[in-house]
């Protein structure tokens, strides 16, 4: 039984962590960025080095004092908020920062779990590296919360999630000890693979205090297009020419309704408006090629091929770094869109990638059974099979108004993309918004081996209670 | 405590899997390839399906029998045969060996456990897709067991491993119970990674039944030479230049001493001889593209520009898809050529890649003052950082004559793995001629963590008795 941790305890904890290293938790500490859970928390540990994280578990583990893990705070699902039981430690690791180590021979990156991305980033790129991991709060969000529910983001379609970039991490387990997995190394078979388990475990297993990632070289050609395309089908087919085409090239293949334009029009958030009329669908298609090998030529032709095929019926072709970046902002401006249109219900989702289509047709005519003037946004990671399914309220009323069908809504949208195979959190993680969805559809031989390897590994349950699993 | 299960077991386990399920555990079945360790088993089971796979774990459960799983049993560190303790039943996937699905637009193929490695790969390339795992033993090994050891190979500078190269997994877990874990997402964030968990722990968790596996482009493109280069610090140089060029297109990047060749002229193994004299090391360089790209021309414009560097003195680049193949036989036939010469011992070793040229230095140096006469035959996966490393007796002598200092030798080599934050098993796993090295070289919170592990997900400790971790 976990218990709030008593003044006695804080003053020790606070001698031990030193100065600025045990503040009030207040304000973005106790919210999540949509603000639908207020959190709780008897105070924010701030340690500056992996020990001090250690001296911070190992007290709550002999206390029974609950641990809540903060990267940058800007999870979707409720993993940095807890709302129920005993007050917990926040745990920031916002005080280790540092980039110990960007080596561009063995292309690896060494770095503390509070770095922020997009400053993992910039050092990778400025030894001529690319660490590709890229998500709209690169700003914010920091490494340790990045591989703790294991991102995506827009580039997984050649790189993979959060959790293929790393080849190692250093822990803090949940008896205080330590996890020395700071491996460089691309090969290692010794054992159970405690960096995948830890990775995705959104901090019931662990604390990561470092890492170490890969990089790979800073693309040397570029290219960024938006394109008209009929519908989702008719994106998949162009997907599978341009993959016979350009194979690896293709980085980022992003799928927009015309809604998500409609709404930042709607809402007055700025945009390049490249087309006349906004397509029904869209296509935001990036190749890289790390090396010099004519990429423009040959994706012209291959664009050109689509067109001739009918697979693409307008096309703009970035002419500068700027124009690229402005197509860039319009895609990564959509959920700004979502948020001043208000959802009734947002579904983070996956399909096997030749279910995109079928998937979005079964789902719209299961929303629209429920309410038929509900407005679908519908956009996402096509080349990974991962939509952002997000349902609002017709123009002129508001999500209050669909309060009594929100419920009604997700679970259609949920069933539908169980009936497809699919996942109900394809890139955000279970936190605490979802775990009655894992409970719900989640197979029940993993969540029974999920339960024991959590008893195993943190048995007085300490770590992040009630993320994921809900607590005993 | 375990127990070799009785007549009257056996016979009902006979029942429940029909005719040919059970068969006496003889010959190949107790084997090792190099005849290193001799196995036991009351019988081998082979299920035609996962739900005969899971009628025998429960019927062993229940009895409290060990289970060794059986793939194609060219595993090279005894995680196959159990040499110790009750005898087990030897559960052998040979006959679930369906390819279930080959998708070239979902880039996806569902393929059973027993499924040969070979045959995978044909089936890919029947669909013009790559299943990229590649190894000495592809026509033998099995899915399962390239998945439960997590096996590497000659492309996993570009694909990574299996474990990289798997979506998905169905499996059998230690109380009988299915996890259906055979997707086909590129996307999944709920909950912890068991597939991450069960691929490399070596049968000691669970029984992969079938797998979801990654496909990519074809090659449209390839380039294969042979480079004679002056030592491995100039293979790295070379290494590094190159992808600076030509990016993601190299696939292999194979280093070999001029000791790999002599051993095939030695022991009268065919193999091509393209440089007059060998030169003292030589790289196998494999470049591919998925797409048209001007590979071939690129590629030698940097080969031509390594040269004038200095970094390649000599170059042969394969005209003919033939020549590529000797090429390649040259690098496949060098365990051949150990195994007839007969190693005192040998190291399937990483370390983080930029070390490889100080590594070899200084283990060069460490076996040499333990015996000056021993033989190195060093070759390995360079652009993994993945070595190789096998001391052979001097010439006339025989491996016994070192009997003595054979386990010097290992140590030397692996203390010196260690100093270099490497791996004593990069590819091979620890099955149960490494136990020892991983309780010496692991770290104590992860040695921890997976006896945790296995304790709570095997409770009774019936899944590979003895492998990776010491049984109770």
């Amino acid at each position: 039984m976990l218990k709030a941790p008593d003044s006695d305890f804080l003053a020790r904890l606070e001698a031990r962590l030193g100065p600025g290293g045990l503040r009030p938790a207040e304000g973005a500490w106790l919210e999540e960025p949509r603000g639908r859970l207020h959190g709780q928390g008897a105070a924010v540990a701030r340690p500056k080095d992996r020990d001090a994280v250690a001296a911070v578990v190992e007290a709550c583990a002999a206390a029974g004092v609950g641990i809540v893990p903060y990267g940058g705070g800007t999870g979707l699902v409720g993993g940095q908020v807890q709302t129920e039981g005993p007050a917990p430690v926040i745990l920031s690791l916002d005080r280790m920062q540092a980039i110990r180590l960007v080596d561009p021979l063995d292309n690896v990156a060494i770095v503390e779990a509070g770095a922020v991305l997009a400053d993992v980033q910039a050092a990778a790129a400025e030894a001529d590296r690319l660490f590709p991991l890229a998500l709209a709060s690169e700003g914010s969000c920091r490494i340790g919360g990045n591989l703790a529910t294991n991102a995506g983001g827009t580039q997984v379609l050649r790189y993979g999630t959060a959790r293929d970039l790393c080849l190692g991490v250093e822990a803090v387990m949940a008896d205080g000890s330590l996890f020395h997995g700071l491996r460089r190394l691309r090969k290692d078979n010794t054992g159970y693979d405690l960096r995948h388990l830890l990775i995705g475990s959104e901090g019931t297993l662990g604390i990561i205090t470092a890492a170490a990632l890969k990089l790979f070289p800073a693309p040397k050609e570029q290219v960024t297009a938006l394109l008209a395309v009929a519908d989702p089908s008719g994106a998949l087919d162009l997907l599978a020419g341009l993959r016979d085409r350009l194979g690896e090239a293709i980085t980022g293949f992003e799928l927009m309704h015309r809604q998500g334009p409609a709404f930042l029009a709607e809402t007055g958030i700025a945009h390049v408006r490249p087309f006349g009329d906004w397509p029904d669908w869209l296509v935001l298609l990036q190749l890289d090629s790390g090396a010099e090998s004519a990429l423009q030529a040959r994706s012209m032709a291959a664009l050109e091929q689509a067109a001739e095929a009918g697979l693409i019926s307008d096309a703009v072709v970035a002419q500068t770094g700027q124009q690229a970046a402005d197509f860039w902002a319009l895609r990564e401006s959509i959920p700004a869109g979502n948020r001043r249109v208000g959802a009734i219900a947002s579904h983070d989702i996956s399909v096997p990638v030749s279910a995109v289509p079928a998937f979005i047709d079964a789902a719209g005519r299961a929303v629209a059974r429920i309410d038929p003037t509900i407005r679908i946004n519908c956009f996402g990671h096509l080349g990974d099979g991962n939509l952002h399914y997000n349902a609002f309220p017709a123009t002129g009323r508001s999500r209050e108004d669909y309060d009594a069908c929100k419920a009604d809504v997700t679970r259609a949208v949920h069933d539908t993309v169980d009936r497809f195979g699919g996942s109900f959190s394809a890139e955000h993680g279970v936190g605490r918004l979802k775990v009655g969805e894992l409970e719900r559809y989640g197979d029940p031989a993993k969540l029974a081996a999920m339960r024991a390897v959590k008893a195993a590994l943190d048995p007085k349950g300490i770590l992040n209670p009630g993320a994921v699993l809900r607590a005993e």
